[in-house]
């Protein structure tokens, strides 16, 4: 116990971590982008979750590749490699993973200019309106980490289903059980994190 | 019976159908290209392949979809409409679907202008420098249209493994027993789609 | 029009056809049982559902498969042979198909004493006492079928989530929604057999 | 250093573990039987792997484990939890994971009395006659693991392909390649294990 009171062992004892958060939509209003900025600000204390957009990582292309990695792929790679895991954040398009999600992979598993993926510990949650949450999506999108070797977490899972009913019209996440459950995935993929650090 | 002796009936009173070719990979050199190339001029005689390339298909935005469907967007799907079928040539990566294909498919998926993908027959092949010949690929792709309710064949399938042997340095097919394959494979879609039309 | 005022061509116009009922699970009460028996009771006047235990079809053994098919699997097979099309109703286990409805697969798909999968229509359906209805175990099932050169009907999809609050202790189906779902989804399956007859 | 100039570090620091391994065929003379076999006698100094049948595995019946686990699954479950890690040495059957594997996976995930596979360090390795060496059932199998919160090794992969073609009759593996390839396997899996140890 401190002088004020603290008590001197607590669960902060964790060393902290940074997280790359990424959702796979680039619409303003996606329920994806909103789950992930939800996830933001329920990161324990030693949790820093940052978000990078999509927006400016282009199709792949391998000709455009062999000329050098476009400012966006390059920054998404970089990102990647400066932290300590990566948070994907998935819709479900069409049974699978979207197009826009798995092209950021396609780019950022080339090993050309490093393979920030390998050996990367990841986290993958996901919404979606219907029932499912996602779910499909999500298990497409762990196919990809197989081929990076990166450390996929197993569990605990985030299907967050109905979930236009969850947020508010600016994008607050407004559903408390949803709220308490990224709360304890954040707890558990910290500690994911540190196994592999 | 003709006076030589030929039977009047034969193989090739099949009405004639026009399928629309889709590569799921922009690199000019892409062997699942040169693959497509091989399909048009492997079709038999009543078999028409118009390949559709997907430069002009941008990363899916729900807000740029909103406001209307760029060009590239529309011309994809009014070329799916207008197709009789349509056969999709997809690269493996990262043990699934290239996100450039997928991303095609979750724009032509879209109601907002006619969902042209719905009711549609639909083959898939694919190569793969490596063992599996786009198998996972293949597979990953084929669960996009149970949502878009297009009627994929199931069989025969076509996995072209160690594919960098089997093109020559222009991108001609230079493999006899590959070509002999997607022969009996165009004439088993060509069979498929006229179930459905 | 009949002298009682009874439309003269109406929907019974289409031929009548039997479906083998093939549910996943060996347990008594199993929600996917009853989902099937829901499914009987459910179908079109031209449609008869005729359940098949999987009780009888022991773990695949190709050395057993080589001194015969044992009689279970022997009369699975001619159940599947006889039909016109086949309603696989199946549970999620582990994020999958459950290993004995794929077992049950495994041995009917042998090609030593007819393949009967073989150009058969196929339907899917299950149901899950959670949130996602069995999606992930349709998904892998789906597979089996284009190897087995099944053709399976697209859409419509029934995922039947929270499967244990639509049952009564007895296993009736009691949640009017899924009732009028099921209707619907077997008038899609009896044209799609008929699609293929 | 020592005195005869051995650098003191060296990698044969690592402790010893024991694996289980599970072959998904119960047939005498299966591929992937053989390709287990062979990994007992590559694996290096301090691994040991302890080959388990699946032969006494019945199929999962919720009443039957209601009364109690049958000792096939009560000696199943126990070898997983008294290993350090497991060896899934799968085939693939109609694109997917054998229904024998999957059904003993079924058993092993059930909480009732143990689940031993959560936390559980896993490898998944496979053997097939076709090109693809088992790759779509290798990935319906990783699927399962997700769900038990088992801790799946993503890479090295092994694809053994045209299987029959690297094995002699006795089932003794011939093929060099591939026998320094499980050499490098067993090597990565050996250190996977120990990093949740």
């Amino acid at each position: 116990m401190f002088a004020d009171g603290t008590p001197a062992v607590h669960k902060c004892a964790m060393s902290s971590i940074n997280i790359l958060g990424v959702a796979g939509s680039l619409r303003k209003g996606s329920l994806n982008r909103a789950l992930l900025r939800a996830c933001v600000k329920l990161a324990p204390a030693d949790v820093t979750i940052t978000p990078h957009d999509l927006d400016d990582v282009p199709l792949y292309n391998g000709d455009v590749e062999a000329a050098g990695d476009p400012p966006g792929v390059a920054a998404f790679k970089q990102g990647i490699a400066a932290a300590d895991g990566v948070l994907f954040v998935t819709p479900e398009y069409n049974h699978g993973v979207p197009g826009v999600m798995k092209n950021a992979l396609d780019w950022a598993s080339r090993p050309a200019r490093g393979a920030p993926l390998g050996g990367k510990p990841v986290g993958i949650i996901g919404a979606s309106p219907g029932q499912t949450g996602s779910a499909r999506g999500q298990s497409q999108l762990r196919q990809a980490f197989e081929f990076t070797n990166s450390f996929c977490m197993p569990q605990p899972e985030i299907l967050v289903f109905r979930a236009h009913e969850k947020f508010d019209a600016t994008g607050e996440l407004t559903d408390a059980k949803t709220a308490e459950f990224l709360g304890k995935y954040l707890e558990a993929l910290h500690a994911w994190v540190l196994r592999f650090k």
